[in-house]
């Protein structure tokens, strides 16, 4: 099969080194608006070839977006209006908007919206790496609005990288990454923050951090690019889950502050349930 | 030598096998008011013998106080008690309470504060593992207060363990370490209850969690017994940083309320400046 990879970062490119090594792709192209990301791309041997979008998804059987959620939002109807037999899927953090940037597109049916579950810190071409995807859940967002080879071409593609399959609809995806992945990197940028702030009076602060500081602070080290319009596409969701983590916050900081140890004691047994989920 | 651990848990069991692995220890004594740990950490040949704490100290040339830090605090002046040639040493998370607890003690001498920077999110002896401590920091407060035979000893130890060692007064300590750390277990005990909140009403909310989720939560699964005494002794520094993280939090929820992408943009850039610190 030839594959088209719009966007040859940590995504596009993990999932370009799967699909080649696993012989589903014969023959990769890699689209970047940014040339030395696509050239950077085409020496690492990530794709076979860089070529102008239209050229590329002429030539394609499938074509993945692996854009920013934004860029992917504006490049998904131009790719639909290229498109004849070609299965589109994208691979963003957000659903909602991009399914509804074509929701009456009369080739809505060749698209299928995903999400695989899995991504690092680090973005570009040189931070793809083999053996990415693995053992993590992918989502299937509005499967019925997806003409059914071209579902099929994507179970097979998250198949062939090891990932588990969950259908959703787009709506309650974008509730459940709002908890399970945005959360978790809003907190981490915040305590960076604090972190930094505290620096410019002590030298010293970072001299002592160690393997728990470093767990709950890595994801900060995020990019912006990508980080920036999945938090304005899932704002309401996301300021759901900061409103709540807040509370949540000012609970540790009562206990504190009125001596109430045995409900601090309380709190964290609480959190303590997480064990259950996180082995 | 010979030396007695006062808690064969994470810490002390992993100490344990450190020291008997480096031929530091001949022989290593374990003292535990829970029976079942004690019996544990023999049958897992953490320590070679169980004895009451007064036999324990009086057999040995080095004694570690691991326990969690409240305990810790009540056993330093019992242990000093009875300590002529020995050496004391401690590894609690904070360090300007069990100072104090001993600072116009007549053997204060024998006593080094210390606080190594390595821990997991699993308690008790069958959490202790080979290989723990080494390339991490370890501090050693208030030196000028212990006796130059007793920190040379402790210097030794940690030596071997393979940790770079930091001087520090204990209040200094004690303000660092609710920035690299404390808070740290804060904001995942928080996370966890804001995530395990939602999960009443969501079944499916931890389908879709992956390595980044389980990267900043994995620290609530830290046992409340060590904690809460950490918070209560650490509270001021910890509600400081606190107070600091939640202001932090809410300039990212303001981005979001007011639309202000360009400064959700600057807060995400600041962060990324952990990149400085974390490799």
């Amino acid at each position: 099969m030839r594959v088209t990879i719009i966007g040859t970062g940590l995504i596009g490119g993990s999932m370009a080194i799967a699909l080649k090594e696993k012989g589903f792709a014969k023959h990769i192209i890699g689209v970047d608006k940014h040339a030395v990301h696509a050239e950077k791309a085409l020496a690492l041997g990530l794709v076979d070839a860089v070529l102008p979008l239209q050229e590329a998804v002429a030539q394609s059987d499938l074509v993945v977006l692996a854009t920013p959620i934004n860029a992917a939002e504006t490049l998904l109807p131009q790719v639909l209006d290229m498109a004849d037999r070609q299965v589109v899927m994208d691979v963003g953090s957000t659903k909602k908007m991009i399914c509804a940037s074509v929701a009456s597109h009369a080739k809505r049916g060749r698209f299928v919206a995903t999400h695989p579950m899995w991504g690092t810190e680090y973005s570009g071409p040189e931070a793809a790496v083999k053996g990415a995807f693995t053992d993590k859940a992918t989502v299937i967002c509005d499967k019925a609005n997806s003409d059914a080879d071209a579902v099929a071409c994507v179970e097979e593609v998250y198949r062939l990288l090891g990932m588990h399959l969950v259908y959703m609809n787009a709506d309650d995806h974008d509730v459940h990454v709002a908890y399970v992945s945005h959360i978790s990197h809003i907190t981490s940028f915040a305590l960076a923050n604090t972190v930094l702030e505290k620096e410019k009076e002590e030298d010293a602060i970072f001299e002592l951090a160690s393997g728990g500081f470093e767990s709950t602070v890595r994801l900060a080290k995020s990019n912006p690019a990508m980080w920036v319009p999945i938090f304005m596409q899932n704002k309401e969701n996301v300021l759901d889950v900061l409103n709540e983590h807040i509370a949540q916050l000012r609970k540790f900081k009562a206990c504190l502050e009125k001596e109430n140890y045995d409900y601090l004691q309380e709190l964290i047994e609480n959190a303590n349930g997480i064990r259950r989920i996180l082995k």
